[in-house]
């Protein structure tokens, strides 16, 4: 069985080697698969959009992962259960929901209290050894989510990270949920979105980006516009990007993560 | 059989695929676990902290670590049978010894001296490759220790990179060992020295931190106090800290590993 | 089967996991061994030395690297099959050219045209999951090479990241490949030239770097010589290359890679 395993432990120190070890001593036979380590401290957002875009990709399996500025605090641990048949281990931040979104939505999810699955005595810093780790070992080994704890309502998950877009008859409002190493805005948008207004691949629209009203060409590709020239797609992440062909689209546009994004038809 | 890796190597260039590759070609059954490899280069300390912090949660296995100031000089080659039933692999320096002792301590030590099992030539500066990674792959493989060398008695062995703290009737006498990311000062005292003193949770305290004199209490989690106050407490490495609730205890009393930390009942 | 990986795709995003999960999905019992994802962008000359360095230390198996400044473009997409029995798979652009000469050189190559082993759509952008990983998983699971489509003559191959040094009859001129992270110097120099010019260990050689003319001793290892003074030796790349005993030759001879590196007898 695979385990995949994403946090923002970074890989100096032992964190992560720490919850290898817990879950091979439970799970001997588990395959661990690193998604990223190198999620910037805290950042909800991006630890959401890495997880939504690997696991498609990813066999089914037990994914754990655990951004987690609320650990020590009252908020939830969760198992979720999704439509694909793998299982998703982490806190109830929202941080699960977008990938869960991607494996054919939530099917149950459950609040994990059950102490007899936890490493003792659990600490207030560090959950992911003591509880998440342990968790989706157990989950590897076979057992079956609901000798965790209670099942809990989809309604009172927390939700994700950002938003869903509002659609209307020819407009998209969204937001700017992570600019990557090149300076691309990604947004909360998909091509589903789009087709819903009537923009297909070659058409042109008008995008409002905080400070700057632009027309931009939907394009496959940041090679069909020219060096230095704007341009709108669907990067590899499945979500809709405004990229700058070998530029920065963050820094030409002022823009970044929380800024709304405006597509008209 | 698992072996687990450590290292100061980074992960920019080839050598830890090299030992891998190595580890492979003679155990292709083992797996190989990696606590670090970006431990600070030749920064013993943090390496045998991270070592004595990881391999308690590890698997009883085969465990090597590599951070070598002196490799091309005359020090030692080591494997480290512990009570746990673990081998350590790695040079005679003192990095394995605080992990050998959270193992239930060092049951027999050898120097690793047959040639047979060493790749051939021996490099004068890459002994990880050459020496530590073929050892640790044979006895994954079942070779028994005595194999590769004569016993050496664990009195002749190099101490661990820092000393244990002085214990007397009131008063731990100890040293700052790291200083993690956060701007925690991790100490080499353990709860077992505070005991010794009648020094349990809930209880103040008098600590001697270079320059500063404190009255701090001793507390299970950074929230227990306001942020950018100061406390002491058990970190995840099973050491004593000093930390500030969301603040940097490093530069709030200007301490740097090797400094000396006392505590006074 | 071993699928070892090498890419300059960093541990940040996404992209390495979601190549892995493409290869678990294809062939669940191919182990992935990661030989670097920490190559610099686009560095075709440091993506080549670090594979070509590795892999005669990995057993045999199938090795998929991706250093693509032309991704997008008309370069193609090769397997190289070498005398050792492994296969190589990236792109054409010379990146696995140095390694296929040290696992015993090309036997035979492929220009891989074949749709019927890609994910769909293939994008434009992203070839190391869409056609590069599902080859290397579909070769792990044995399929043969002249299933993913035509072969290609070694002449038509892009040729190695850098030239072959010229060999005269007291003469070596070759050039800088590479500065590691110590500042030492590794040129296309390898041993067996030096033996044609008649230059062994413990010799004296006059070397051209660019601006400065030396007298150098060719030793075995840094030690030999005092602290700041330089040597040139054979590193455990393999390559011949230029040092200062715990100082940095980049700095020391203002060199960097591309310059020419001449050696008189």
């Amino acid at each position: 069985m695979i385990i995949t395993f994403l946090s923002d432990f970074g890989l100096e120190d032992e964190w992560i080697a720490v919850c290898k070890g817990v879950i091979k001593g439970i799970a001997p036979a588990a395959e661990v698969i690193d998604i990223s380590h190198q999620i910037e401290s805290f950042n909800l957002k991006k630890g959401a959009l890495v997880l939504a875009t690997a696991l498609p990709y990813m066999p089914q399996g037990i994914h754990l992962a655990v951004v987690d500025p609320g650990v020590g605090t009252k908020r939830k641990g969760l198992i979720i259960q999704v439509e694909r048949g793998d299982y998703l281990v982490g806190p109830d931040n929202g941080l699960l929901i977008p990938a869960a979104g991607r494996l054919g939505g939530i099917q149950k999810a459950f609040h994990i209290t059950e102490k007899k699955y936890m490493l003792k005595p659990v600490s207030l810093t560090f959950q992911a050894r003591d509880i998440f780790a342990p968790v989706a070992a157990y989950l590897a080994r076979g057992l079956e989510p609901q000798k965790f704890g209670p099942e809990i309502a989809e309604k009172d998950l927390t939700l994700s990270p950002w938003n869903e877009p509002e659609v209307f008859t020819q407009k998209i409002v969204g937001e700017v949920i992570d600019i990557d190493k090149f300076g691309t805005v990604r947004s909360n948008i998909s091509p589903d979105h789009l087709k819903r207004v009537n923009i297909s691949l070659g058409d042109s629209a008008k995008l409002i980006l905080k400070n700057s009203e632009l027309s931009l060409l939907f394009l496959e590709t940041f090679g069909r516009v020219k060096p230095g020239e704007p341009l709108f797609l669907r990067d590899s992440s499945g979500y809709l990007c405004v990229a700058v062909n070998q530029g920065s689209a963050e820094e030409e546009f002022d823009i970044g993560v929380g800024d709304r994004l405006t597509i008209l038809k």
